[in-house]
């Protein structure tokens, strides 16, 4: 391409300062180094941890930064030595990376990966340990090691996956982080079994996910618990088959789910974020063997309690960072089910919005109504 | 025999009041009901639940009442329907009841059983409700299920596992509780695997157990954490290859281990009762995998906690009674791997007393040189 090994001036949101609307700038992305790969971003959704780091809460938020994590794009060009894909190559940037070859990968227990990791907490890459962004001289941090708020973006070559061509990018984006973390928490995470009794705590993009991938687990009920009434009619099409309000009891939420079980769930999931409801989570499971998972991000320095009398008969607690999937191998996987009509998609994008108008999509995030909104980068 | 039907008048260490000494009375034991048996008790060794509800720190605990649960005996006699043990059988009572019928049972997934613990839970029998025991006419609590520190005591048939009338009932009587703890934490509730790295805090009996147990399943580190160096010595015999006390450093205890171990260990096991040692063990996990077992008692009322960062990246948090054994099914089991000499038992027994002298032996609990004290019941 004629933009290959030169400095690429795009449009992109830039968060200058935690807890101020965002702003379009001309931001400076520079050539793709060794390991490297940009990507002209074509579709990006928002998720949770874009608006927490924005909100100033995370201590390790960095400013200014180019935040975004849930997006799908073509590639523009690749660095030295990057042989897995090349340009015009249709990805997903993954946030969580997957080298092959580092001890997490090779392990075979976990979907963690530590190669660029060092680099990516902090907002550079690993090569020099420098961002590829800037505006008017200033560097902007890389976020999540994705950042695709930006017309163009560069990611490590170990955070990029390669799909279907045929894909449509406008709605595939949503296969970077909410949709999978639901599903793969329950058929990596928990393994919930045909016939299981199933408790989604939140019915957002997550927790519907949740509810998707425990009906084709082949789970017998599932309880949709959320403070907000509105949900259950978009969360029966997901799989719930029960709604349970919390304001609508006087006990503690973990006791109606026990008596509405004859003892308790065998899975739960925690799909908000809030560690009192990570209590309940676990305490409304069934002795003996119920399993509860942590799929909602907590603010930082929060911490979950319960007796260990829980454990001890049984209860066993878990929790999972992006459903467990291994995101190069598997997130090309999670297309081509979706392009067999095998899972959702479509259904979790409730509006479209361009790059343009971010901070108003931000806005929407807190409005009930809202599960994804997907924005056009370059229109 | 000729004491069947009859009441038995026998010696009992009765505990009248909490954090009393024990006082060895003549106590009238009821012949045995429908689905009940009665055993005369050979030996019985001291474990910490019984030194826990004696202190009257169990807010469960009842009184008067004949504590005791690790033992071994012979039937004496037994209840109507009563058609897998009779008089004669060598048995190991068994306070985690395995009656193959309930949900629990029948689940596949836990070694809990509902049957009696309605009953049991409360001191008396399923019955009539009612104890097996007097005192001068006044009716003293069964415990557990068991009662063992009496020379004959009722159980359900439930909760009595039929062993091999060739095993030293003075040797096997540590298999109803203890030892089949630690051995089953690693076996059943972990599944350690061969190369594993583990850490055990706490190195009294279900500790060296856990040693013991994760040696025999090919673990190539099991690091021995214990405030009382001198336990080291002897943890060496049950597996234990690198002890560390933490007293000896300035970092969390936590931080140690994932120093040591290149990033955390791969299973760790509680066996104090110590809530923040509870805590310690499951951060000090590998990320991605490490999963941490409870099977220390902590005291009524306290709770566990933790970031839930810890879950989110992959640590799993679980628990174990009676090391997940099925006690009726599995006790025997043990009972032969002992008899085949593939597990230790004479080992944990560093003291042997008679029943009268059981004050003695809670005294001894205390003493850092004690793992299990064994009482004979009838010199
Ligand atoms: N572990 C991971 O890898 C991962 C990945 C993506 C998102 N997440 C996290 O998952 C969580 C959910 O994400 P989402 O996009 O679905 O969020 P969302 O805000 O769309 O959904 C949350 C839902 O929870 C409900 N809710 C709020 N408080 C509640 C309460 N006390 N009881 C019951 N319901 C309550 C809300 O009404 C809402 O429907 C967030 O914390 C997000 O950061 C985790
Ligand atoms: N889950 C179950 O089914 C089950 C069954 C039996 C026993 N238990 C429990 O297991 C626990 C251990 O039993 P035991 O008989 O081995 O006890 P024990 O008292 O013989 O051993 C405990 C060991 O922990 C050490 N210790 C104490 N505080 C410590 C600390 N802060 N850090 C490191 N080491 C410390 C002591 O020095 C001792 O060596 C008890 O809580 C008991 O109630 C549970
Ligand atoms: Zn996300
Ligand atoms: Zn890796
Ligand atoms: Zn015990
Ligand atoms: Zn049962």
């Amino acid at each position: 391409m004629a933009s290959e090994g030169k400095v690429i001036t795009c449009k992109a949101a830039v968060a200058w300062e935690p807890n101020k609307p965002l702003v379009i700038e001309d931001v400076e992305v520079a050539p793709p180094q060794a390991g490297e790969v940009r990507v002209k971003i074509l579709f990006t959704a928002l998720c949770h941890t874009d608006a927490y780091t924005w909100s100033g809460k995370d201590p390790e938020g960095l400013f200014p930064c180019i935040l975004g994590h849930e997006a799908a794009g073509i590639v523009e060009s690749v660095g030295e030595g990057v042989t897995e894909v090349q340009p015009g190559d249709h990805v997903i940037p993954c946030y969580q990376a997957e080298c092959r070859e580092c001890k997490f990968c090779k392990s075979g227990k976990t979907n963690l990966c530590g190669k660029v990791r060092a680099a990516t907490g902090v907002g550079v890459m690993m090569n020099d340990r420098k961002s590829r962004f800037s505006v008017r001289g200033t560097p902007i941090y890389h976020f999540m090691g994705t950042s695709t708020f930006s017309q163009y973006t560069v990611v490590h070559d170990v955070s990029v996956a390669k799909i279907d061509p045929k894909a449509p990018l406008e709605k595939v984006c949503l296969l970077g982080c909410g949709v999978p973390t639901g599903l793969g928490a329950v058929w990596n995470t928990a393994k919930v079994e045909a016939g299981s009794t199933v408790a989604v705590f939140g019915l957002g993009t997550v927790g519907l996910a949740v509810a998707e991938g425990a009906k084709t687990a082949g789970a017998s009920r599932i309880i949709g618990i959320d403070i907000d009434s509105n949900k259950f009619e978009t969360a029966k099409k997901f799989g719930v088959t029960e709604f349970v309000n919390p304001k609508d009891h006087d006990k503690p939420i973990q006791q109606v789910l026990v008596d509405l079980t004859d003892g308790g769930v065998d899975y739960s999931f925690e799909c908000i974020g809030n560690v009192s409801v990570m209590r309940a989570a676990l305490e409304c499971c069934h002795k003996g063997w119920g399993t509860s998972v942590i799929v909602g991000v907590a603010a930082s320095g929060q911490e979950i309690s319960t007796r260990p009398f829980q454990l001890v008969t049984g209860r066993v607690w878990k929790g999972t960072a992006f459903g467990g999937f291994k995101s190069r191998s598997q997130v090309p996987w999670l297309v081509d089910k979706y392009m067999k009509k095998e899972i959702k998609v479509d259904e979790y994008i409730t509006h479209n919005l361009t790059l343009g108008e971010i901070n108003k999509a931000f806005d929407l995030m807190h409005e009930g109504g809202c599960l994804r909104c997907v924005l056009s980068a370059h229109t």
